[in-house]
C-alpha cells in the first residue's frame, strides 16, 4: 500500500478525496492537512461533512496536520485540494521534498514541465515527470484539468481521428464547482449566471495542452481552437455542455467512433467500465439522472447530430476533480513513478 | 377602442394575454374563449390563475365563449393562445370570417402569405396582410415567433449592418415555456433536459424568415444559417442564450452598434423604452434579475466579446409570447389594418 | 429463493422496487407487470428509468406481463406499486389466488384484517395474516403505511414508554412522493403547496392503527391523536417533519430513549444498522445530506428540545414506499408465512 | 416632505428600503449610508442591485455617507437596515441626536421603552415614544418585528376576540430572509435546513410583546405562549407557516372573524387594501403566487380548519422587513411624532 495524504481535506474537493480513498485497494490514507485553525484536532471534529454519502467513520480519528513537509513524513503521495492562492508554493515545496503531488489546483497546470493529464486522453504526458526529475526534483507534480475542461476533452478523445480545427462549447455548470460556499442561494436559485471567472480561458488553453503531443521535454499544443461560453446553472452536481465541432464527416461516422471507442489505458481501480458512454435517447444525458454513471467517472455524450453538434455531461466533483486526481495517481503508480 | 378577444384564455399564455390587456389604452377585452368544458362559465370560476401578479378582477365576470365565429361577433381582433393542434384551423376560420388574428401558435408561421413579425425587426412584413386580402380573406393572420427565436432575432437586429453568415446559439430555456403542466418537477429540478422537441428547427427557420426581405408577395430568407442547441433549465421565466456569430469587425464596433441601436418603430403602448438593453457588467443578463426589465419586453444583451460571442436573455412568456402578440396588434393598428 | 413479482413496475415506486430487488439475497425477481399497453414488451424498452442509480441491466430482458393471476404463475409474492384506483381489486384477486401481496397502495390499509406494518414498530400485527387465512384466503395482503406516516411512527417508536396523547406534525414533503408526473415544475419551483390531498387524514388514522395493539382478530387504535398539516416543498427526495408531542418528561430522558432504542426485529437484509438515527448537530437532519443514511432505510431525528419538539426525516420512496414493502416481505418470510 | 435616510443601504433590506421609497408621497430619500469602504462613492457604483425590479436611477447619484450623526444633518427620520452587531449603538446615537429611527434590526426590540410595532396590530404602543422622550431623548427608536414574527401576529390579530393560550407554529422560511449572502446554494438547494439561529426565540418573545397591552410606561405580555419550529426552505421570497391555536370555537366562527376583520388603522400609503387576505382555495396561500399581493404587504391566510389549524404566508423582505418599517414610519408621521 502507498501512503497518501490529502492537502486541504475539509473543503468540497478535499471531502471528495477522502470519500474516494475510503476503500482504495492501493492507497492508504494516512495524513490529512487543513488550515492552522484546524491543525491538531480530529478530522471528525473539524470537517462539516457535506458529501451526500455518509462520513467514512474510520478516518474520523485522523488528527489534522498542518500543511508542512514535516507533517507529511512517511507519505509518498499527496492529493492537493488546496485553493489556488496557496496551492502553487505548497505543492512545489512538497514535490521538492520528494513527495509526489497529484493536484486538482490550477496553479501549475500550464507550466512547461508539469503534466496536465487525463489518463484516457494523454497518459504519455506523464513523461514530463522525467523532465522534472532531470531538473533535480525528487518528487513530482502532476495536475488534472479544470472540471469543465475534462468533460470536453473526454468527449473529444474518441474523435481524434477526424480532422477538426474549431470547437465551440457552451457550458451549463453545477454550483458544486464553486465549492460549498462559492455561490449564494440568492444568486443562483431560479437563475443563471452567465459568467464564471477564468473558466473560459482555462477551457481554451488546457484543452490544447491535454490533446497536444509530447515532443521531447515539452507539449506541443493541439492544432485547433476552443471558444467557450461558461454559465452557472441551478444544478447541484454535473456539468453539461453543448458542443459544436467542425467535423465534416457524416454523423453516423462520428457516432460509430463513440461506439468503438476504447481508451488507451485499462485496469485502474477508479476507471469506470465505460469512460465515455453514448446515449441514443434524444433527451440524454441529464445531470441528475446520469452523473453517477460509472460511480461518477463516466463522461456521457448524447444528441450527436448534424452541425456537428453534441451534448456532453459528467460529474464535476468526481470525474472533474477528486476522481480525476485519484485516477492520475493510479496511472502514475502503474507507470512505476511511485 | 378596438374590441378584442383571447382564444384559449385559461392556459399559461392565455392568462398572460389577459394580464397584459388589463389596462390597455387601445384594446378592450370583450371575449374569452376556452374549451367546451368551460364554455358558459365565468372566467373567474374556470381559470386557475397562475400568473404571479394578482388576478384582474374586472375580467372575472366575463362568461367563457366557445371558440366559434358566432361567439366572436363584435370582436375585431383575437389573440390566439391556442395549442398547436387546433390553432391552425380555428385561426383560419376566424380570419376568413373577417377577424384579425394575432397568433402565438406555430401553425401558420412559416406559410408564404403569413407575416411572422417582430415589430422592432421586420415591421414591413405586415405587407403580407395585403397579400392575404388579395387572396380574398376579409380578416388576417399575423404571427409572432417562437419564444426562443424572438430573443435571438432581437439580439441580431442591431447587428444587421455587419456581414455574417453563421450563427450558433445554445439556449437555456425556462420551464414556463412549456406551459403550466409542460414539465414535471421530477424532470427538471436539479437537472437539465438537453432537448426540446421541434425547438431547434423553429429557431433555425423562423429566424431566417423574420430577418429576410419582403420581395413582392413573399419573404426571401436572410442569407445566413442558424445552428441551435436547445436545453431546458430550472428557471421559472426567462430564456438565456449563448450566441456565436461570425462577425469579423472589432468587438468595440459591435458594442457600439448595440449602444446606438434604435428600433424602426416607436410609440406603441407595449413597446419598452429600450427594446435591447446592453449590459456592461460581466455577469449580466441574469434571468431572475433582468427578465422584468421594460415590463418584460426588453431583450437584454451582455458579455459581448471576441469570438464573436455574447449572451442574450428575455422574458419568454411576455416578450416571447403574449407580449409579442400584443405588440404586433399595436403595430397593425397603427398601420390601419384594423 | 422466493420468486417475486412487481405489479406496476414502470412507475416511480415500481422502479424503486426493481432497484431494491436487484441483488436481494432471498428474493428472485421473476415477473414484472404493467399496463396492457406495455405487456409483451421488454422491460428495458418500456421503462423510462428515472431512478438516480443506473438501470439494473439484468432485468432489462424481462418481458412485461399483464397484471393477471395467470401471468403470475410460479410467483410466491408480489410487491404492489399499483395506483390506488386499481390496487384494491387486483391485490384482492392475487391474494385470493394464493399469492402473498406486499402493497404500498392505500386501498386496503385500514381494513380490519389487513396488517398495516412497520417491522420496527408492530411486527406482531402480521398475526392478521392468520385472520385472513381463517377467512379462507390462500395468500395474504400486508400493507405498509403512507410515506409520511412511516417517518412519524418510526420517530415515535422509541418514545412508547412515555405517556402522551397529543401529537402535532407539520410536514415538508418531497416532490417524488407524488410520482414522476405528480407535480408540475411550475407548481412547486420557488414555491410551497400547503396541501396534499388525503395526506393529513392518512397520517391521522394510519398512525393509530400501526401503534395500536393487536387484540384477537383486530387492532385497537393507540390512545393518542395526531393532528397533521401537510405541505409540498421543492425537495426531490426526503420528507421532513416538525413534531410536537405532549411528553412531560425531561428532554434528556427523551434523548436517552432515542440513544438506547433498539428495534424489536433484527437481521433482515434491508434493515439498516440504525433504524432511527439521532443527530446532535443543531441543524440536522437535512434531506439532501441525510436521506441516503442506511441506504435510505434509516429515519433520522434531530433537534429534540423542550416543547417537546423534534424534527424527523426519511427517504420517502425508499423507507417510505418500496423499501418499506421489501422489509415487510423479509419479516413475513422469517415468520414462515411464505 | 419628510427627509429620510437609509442606514445600511447596500444590503438586501437596505435595497428594499430604497425601492419602497422611490415614489413615496410623504418621504424624501435624502441620505444613504453604508460601510466606510463605500463612503464617498455614488450609490450606483457601490450597490450590487439584486432586487427583482429595476434600479431606481434617480437615487444612483446619491453619494454614500458614513453612518455618523453629522452626515445625517437635515434628516428627520432614518430607516435602519444595519446588521445586528452594530445596529444597537448606531441607532441609539441617532435617536439621542434627535433623529427618529425606524429599525428593522433586532437589537432594541425587546427593550422596555422601545415600541415593537405592527400598525395593524398594536398602533397604540407608539405611546412608548413619549416614555423615551420623558427619559430625555430628542429622537426616538421604533422597531418592527422579525420577519417570521410579523406573519404570525398579523394572522392572529383577527382572532383576538377568541380565548386562546397555546400557539404552535412551524415555519418554512425563504432564503432571502438571511440576506444576499446568508445561505449558500449548496446548503439549501434540494434541501431543508431545520434550524435558524435565534429565530424560534424571537417568535416566542416578540409575539407576546406585540400582542400585549401598554400599561403605563411599559408593555404587559399577552397571556399566551408560542412554541415555534423554524426551517429554511428553497423559496426565494415568502415565509409560509403552519399554525395550531387552541381556539375552541367552531371553525366557521374563526373564518368569519377573518372575513370581517378590519385593521385599526387606515389610509397609510404603504398599507394594502387588505391587510389579511383569506383564501378559500384548499391549496393556497403559496409563496410564489401570493407573495406580491398588496404589493407584498398583504399577509395571506388559508386552510383554516379544525384543530384549529391554518396556514399563513407573507413577503418576508417587504411585509416582514423594509415595508414594515416604512409602514411604521407612516403611522408615526400621522401620529405627529415627526
Amino acid at each position: 500500500m502507498i501512503n497518501v495524504g490529502v492537502l486541504g481535506a475539509t473543503g468540497a474537493v478535499g471531502q471528495r478525496f477522502v470519500q474516494l480513498l475510503a476503500d482504495h485497494p492501493w492507497f492508504h490514507l494516512k495524513t490529512l492537512t487543513a488550515s492552522d485553525r484546524s491543525a491538531g484536532k480530529l478530522y471528525r471534529d473539524v470537517v462539516n461533512w457535506r458529501v451526500d454519502v455518509p462520513f467514512p467513520e474510520k478516518f474520523g480519528d485522523i488528527r489534522i496536520s498542518p500543511t508542512t513537509t514535516e507533517s507529511l513524513k512517511g507519505v509518498d503521495l499527496v492529493f492537493s485540494a488546496l485553493p489556488a492562492d496557496i496551492a502553487g508554493s505548497v505543492e512545489t515545496m512538497c514535490a521538492d521534498a520528494g513527495i509526489g503531488v497529484c493536484s486538482n489546483a490550477s496553479s501549475h497546470r500550464m507550466e512547461k514541465d508539469i503534466p496536465l493529464v487525463v489518463p484516457e486522453v494523454n497518459p504519455d504526458h506523464l513523461g514530463l515527470i522525467d523532465v522534472q526529475r532531470d531538473n533535480g526534483r525528487d518528487g513530482f507534480i502532476v495536475t488534472n484539468p479544470n472540471c469543465s475542461t475534462i468533460m470536453l476533452v473526454m468527449s473529444l478523445a474518441p474523435l481524434r481521428s477526424f480532422a477538426f480545427s474549431d470547437v465551440r462549447v457552451a457550458t451549463m455548470q453545477a454550483i458544486s464547482g464553486a465549492g460549498f460556499q462559492g455561490v449564494a442561494a440568492m444568486a443562483i436559485y431560479d437563475n443563471i449566471i452567465p459568467y464564471i471567472g477564468g473558466e473560459e480561458q482555462k477551457m481554451e488553453t488546457e484543452s490544447l495542452k491535454i490533446m497536444g503531443t509530447l515532443e521531447g521535454p515539452e507539449v506541443k499544443d493541439a492544432p485547433f481552437t476552443v471558444s467557450a461560453s461558461c454559465h452557472r446553472v441551478p444544478v447541484i452536481d454535473g456539468h453539461t455542455m453543448a458542443v459544436w465541432i467542425d467535423i465534416k464527416e457524416k454523423v453516423e461516422k462520428v457516432i460509430e467512433s463513440y461506439r468503438l471507442y476504447s481508451p488507451p489505458i485499462s485496469g485502474l481501480p477508479t476507471q469506470p467500465l465505460q469512460s465515455v458512454h453514448l446515449f441514443d435517447e434524444p433527451d440524454r444525458p441529464q445531470p441528475r439522472l446520469d452523473r453517477l454513471r460509472g460511480n461518477g467517472m463516466t463522461v456521457s455524450v448524447g444528441r450527436v447530430r448534424e452541425g456537428l453538434r453534441y451534448v456532453t455531461m459528467g460529474h464535476n466533483t468526481v470525474r472533474g476533480a477528486a476522481g480525476a486526481s485519484v485516477l492520475n495517481a493510479e496511472l502514475i503508480y502503474t507507470k512505476k513513478y511511485l
